[in-house]
């Protein structure tokens, strides 16, 4: 069944605007009395159209249950900036393996180093990433993608979180090392093309967030991103 | 340190010729008494720069060791044939994650279907993919892209590994509840955008091979086998 992310869920019925609503009438070719899913906040709502137009579908609510595919655990995304269209990518593979939240962060080695102004740009088409892949993949929230951050204001965020990680390509513990047991928010920084400076590192590893090493393998600093996420959602039971 | 592989290597020299001898002077640069290392067959060879031109480059060999990159097992990904991007962008993530061999497989689902001449030359850029990603991964060998096998003739080559997994969007077993202890060579098979048909899983499934669950979310087909090869590569202790 087709899948709709929407904010106009009352107790009965749900509307869906803008590009959906034409893509359901036009491209789907759905009519009334037809089922779709409308997702919000994690809840996801069976309903059948019960108006259709260009703009706007409306459908009866005709049940709600919680969607089964969120992870049990909020992983946080922290990437350092690289090349926009890996950035992209990244931002793709880390909705369908189910991060809550992706953060761009601004380190020493990035390349790509966009202002606010330009990258406020990128974030809408950044941000529709993550929406289609919500609906492709079958999530049930979509993740945020936020605007760029500092190092020192990653280290911040990280240390709220219940267990942070950085991936670091000199070494350290291997993911199966942690104890995920109390872990309800994780966050993971990956480095951008160059990695992570020493005293980046060091600076990491004094804040309390876990250098870890992904093999003796060089990975791409966008095929590190894929594998942590993936081998965390395995060992948290998730995957 | 960079490096090339060769398969001129006798016990105290070593020859690189074509492009790479071409990009070695001129685009890195590099003039006698530099080092690189050559690799052939999982043994990396510390080398020096004793004659170069734009056509061929003679080294004296240092000193010799086993690349400590590559995985304690052979791992072979099956891969139902994708859109050819895809499978390009899968042949580079499964050589940094230190895949053995990459064999693409035609399955009933397979919406891309090239014949068999029309994949040779394709076999050719693909296997530049993967000599390109061993470079840069710092892998000891460069896995081996194959021509196009048949469903029934993948099963017959998965039977022979010592523990073989198909990816099944319909559920199936965690990757951890596999035992990899004995398992010196292990097959993944990962469908097409489409997945598998349920008598192809039924096939599966009769002839031994685990059909396994990457979870709840709907993962790409270019995204699946990333995920299964970190994980494996995780649990297998080579990540």
């Amino acid at each position: 069944m087709p899948r709709f992310f929407t904010e106009c869920i009352s107790e009965n019925i749900g509307i869906i605007t803008g590009a959906d609503a034409t893509h359901i009438g036009r491209s789907l070719r759905m009519r009334l009395g037809d089922e779709i899913i409308l997702c919000r906040n994690g809840i996801e709502y069976i309903s059948r159209i019960k108006t259709i137009s260009d703009s706007e579908v409306v459908c009866d609510i005709v049940a709600s249950r919680k969607t089964e595919t969120e992870p049990s655990v909020d992983v946080v995304l922290f990437q350092a900036i690289p090349k926009l269209d890996k950035l992209e990518f990244i931002v793709q593979k880390a909705t369908e393996l189910g991060a809550c939240k992706i953060v761009p962060v601004l380190t020493k080695r990035c390349v790509s180093r966009p202002d606010e102004k330009n990258f406020s740009k990128k974030l809408d088409r950044l941000s529709k990433i993550a929406l289609e892949a919500a609906k492709q993949s079958g999530r049930g929230v979509i993740p945020r993608v936020c605007g760029i951050i500092s190092f020192n204001d990653a280290v911040e965020e990280m240390k709220k979180l219940s267990l942070s990680v950085a991936c670091y390509e000199k070494g350290g513990k291997s993911l199966s090392e942690l104890d995920y047991s109390n872990a309800k928010s994780i966050g993971v920084f990956i480095g951008s093309e160059g990695g992570f400076e020493e005293d980046e590192a060091q600076r990491l590893s004094k804040s309390g967030i876990t250098l870890i090493g992904l093999g003796s393998r060089i990975l791409r600093c966008e095929t590190a991103p894929i594998s942590a996420l993936s081998i965390i959602m395995h060992l948290t039971g998730n995957m």
